[in-house]
């Protein structure tokens, strides 16, 4: 979030404004935790993971009473407008402070890309090449031992990163809750692979599905494959790369647009990033809605041979 | 390129064809090497950078009795389609080919991002990440020691490397073909950091405008600087990355739509990426064009304060 | 280990010997799985992690006809040394064989680092780098949410990587079989840390100990933590690093002594690195014994902070 | 060196004593910018390459007015002793300062382990780990195009990187300062690679032999080299490596020594690292001193076939 903290930052200096940080999150704001932002403080935080303002959960801003009194913290603070950045949780903290008058402009910060209504979401890259590069890292282990990895990535509700990695790591089966598991089908596959000359195989499972554990004992007791199988839970690692090229040019993009918008009036919605190009959503339009996956990565997965398990009917 | 390969094969034998691989480009086609590639083959290969089949150049392609040459081979070898990877070279000679007859479908497979049609090449991504980690790399050392660091980078013909550089890793000029540069005003841009308590600047040069050494040069004469000026030029590090996540699904993308192209008929024409949806191009709609910079790139770059150099009348 | 290969090989062919690679461990001994080796096989395999040879275990060669078999395998090869890469399981292995009247010279291939008679093993050091970059992903989502992380690192019956890691990522607590865990001595300094500002701690967990899970919950438990307390299990990830300098280097130092040790008629032994300095150590002084941490490291953990536990009385 | 100040900090701290740090180098000193440090400044330091306290040229320093106006300043400060991390010409600094009846201890920061009297500097083995990284990927972009590479590495006085890196990356050639170059068996060398199916090369050029370009020019015109011949100058990204675990235990330890040592009356004298153990030499025994290379590492590289040059007689 670094590099969208940069780019508002230094996009609305541009514009003569002056531009507050909150340290600490909705806890931080009721905490009256106000840093004033310039060119110097962002200065080199680009190459930063996480934020340097820090976060934190934040129970007393669900209550009606939190929120009044964040409206008057900014109040006192003379604030104009606020930039939120986050999931479905912040953001539905974001459209509160809005539906109560204030200024209010969400960037969409979840790094399972399970936010409706924008194509990707800021650190979405960054964890999916931090992803790939440990699933390579088990791949080398997975050929030179002669093994099945059972790898569990992040995704509570949404497949989208454990889809992706698995494609683009050259993994054999993806396990995400947008499909019914056949557990049946998958000891076929491992088995297949084996007696076809593979030595080693690879199978990501969101931990919305049921944790690689579970799945890891199911696979076992199925009783097919004839490999050891090993199971890595990627956990917290996943959310501390280095940010990639593209999230950095995301988040300022994304940065500059939502001070744009504050700019020019706009309120209550979304940046959002539709067909490689920037839009501003409502967040009546986009809250509380379930994201699917993209139509041609499920297409290109199964044309390169990649087991999903089965469609669900919905 | 390998994640091309892999999903080329993949896709190919999916839907029951027959793939070969040419080893060392053009000029393995005229010497008939072709190597039969299968899913074993092509495991793996996602995570290295440049291509296992190898490539080199081939003056004698560019002639007449070169393509004819191969197009004797391609009939030996009954091959029934082409495809090809690479820039813009690569591409007029499957042109060529294509005029002579044979089914070829090109995939843009150029670093610099200078191939007219396409949003984005295969590599581009990757390049801009090993980019922007040894700028990061070459900031600690600026930051450290004090001083102001030029920095060369690829680009030929198009500045999109370097501006695209320059955002991310919040350098502060980008001096770029598609501008023209103004050294007395970048000399003042560092003059007056060093002077508003900035220690250190970061300077990115396409290597097709002059050549690094020449800017520094011409940089140092001006005098105003005050800090320690030092160059240095990234070269062929910036082709050796681990491909990205983004470039490894791109090449997948793409590989898939070049196979399904083919079998549907297609010929002639460039995958393209344009608004993030896969296209075909015409060979001649994207050849012999010139490329330029996102409109929206230039905006934010200033937005946030890059020096850009004076807009050239065209 | 290919770093060592690729030495033995090179070492070996400019010695006059003709070198074979055993495929699969001891399992592809007994299977006759030789593959000849020369510089073409064994260039650019240092970068990769693993073995390319590839490993897998083998109870077989633990029974007596195992190791006869074996010994015939290598006779009808025409074998007359064997140069045997592994932990205690391997060497006691390569023991029972040099026993049985074979040449055979053993190198450390063990990443806990608990292999006695040697400072370093072959593949300690990239295991550790590997590690320290995880910790750091982890210590950046640890400042951003203000959370206490506890990392399990491998370790069965050695806490060598989790003190060395500790020191190196600057954490604060290394759990370790070599002390006693003294849990609520670790909560309290949890405790003086969050009340001294420190909005984030690391705790390092040895796998052997008791697992990072159940730490956790002891930890919780103790109810003095006043921050989330979070787990990650680093698992299979921390084999696959690319081999570091060090690594490659020791690899290649203990590949070629090898190789002039059997040529001079050495045979029965380790090499090992004490001091600095390439040395052979016979297997009967260094297997089934147990190796304890350095103790300098204890010392220079203990004046910079770290909270190691109670001393064992042994 | 961020590994060492925290070091020093955590150690001076838990000895009871006050740590104050001095921002760019001797020009801080003189300018009286001191910086006190505690364990809050210093944490989460360790992962970032350079200093914190940056650093900066002082020819002031090296005339007697300097040196005797640096004593009044710490004397005004009331700083009892000085540690010094940095190359010959900060070390001959403080032995200055030392002949004049400061207590000061050195510690050695260069990263081309060029300081005699220390087997290995702080920051060596990250400036390797960078190197090797560079020069995977360029042999990565040489096997793909079939090249042969020039790299130009650091080492104005001494080939230890060159030599070392050229060893771990399997590479072929080394032209070192420490050699006469034979330029005429060096295209011999590429001549016969090329000839037996190898179809890159890599050589490493210390820049203070003759500069990657001269050599490259003097290869080429040869005329044996078959191959299209490529130069990259690694230059500055070399220092700019996110520290390794090596470095920062190292630096840990040669800090936790420095403090010991002034505690305990040392002074005047260089912490150093000889086969394994921390020790001190006095400045007088290390400085203006020309530090050979190691011979194991030279006959390593002799046995597995790379080409160094011809022995120097001295």
């Amino acid at each position: 979030m670094n590099p969208a903290i940069r780019s508002i930052t230094r996009a609305g200096i541009n514009q003569g404004l002056e531009v507050l940080g909150i340290r600490n999150g909705y806890q931080g704001l009721l905490d009256d935790e106000f840093l004033p932002l310039d060119n110097h403080i962002v200065s080199g935080r680009v190459r930063d993971a996480g934020t340097f303002l820090q976060t934190s959960r934040c129970p007393e801003f669900r209550e009606e009473s939190g929120q009044l009194k964040a409206l008057e913290v900014l109040k006192k603070n003379r604030i104009d407008g606020l930039i939120v950045i986050g999931g479905d949780g912040s953001l539905t903290g974001a459209r509160a402070l809005h539906r109560r008058g204030l200024s209010v402009i969400g960037l969409p910060g979840t790094i399972d890309n399970d936010l409706f209504g924008t194509d990707m979401g800021i650190g979405v890259d960054t964890a999916l090449n931090t992803i790939i590069s440990l699933v390579d890292m088990i791949r080398a282990t997975a050929a030179s031992h002669r093994r099945c990895f059972v790898v569990e990535v992040m995704g509570r509700g949404s497949g989208y990163l454990a889809l992706m990695a698995t494609i683009s790591t050259g993994s054999q089966v993806a396990v995400i809750p947008e499909f019914r598991m056949n557990i049946a089908k998958i000891a076929q596959v491992l088995h297949n692979r084996f007696n076809n000359r593979h030595n080693n195989s690879v199978i990501l499972v969101a931990e919305g599905v049921c944790g690689g554990a579970e799945f890891m004992q199911r696979l076992i007791e199925i009783g097919k494959v004839e490999q050891e199988v090993r199971l890595t839970v990627l956990g917290h690692v996943q959310r501390g790369g280095t940010p990639t090229h593209y999230d950095r040019l995301l988040a300022s993009r994304m940065g500059e647009m939502a001070v744009l918008a504050l700019l020019s009036g706009e309120r209550g919605s979304m940046v959002a990033t539709v067909n490689g190009r920037m839009q501003l959503r409502d967040f009546d339009d986009i809250l509380d809605r379930r994201k699917g996956l993209p139509g041609d990565a499920i297409r290109l997965a199964r044309n390169i041979g990649i087991e999903l398990g089965d469609v669900v009917e919905s």
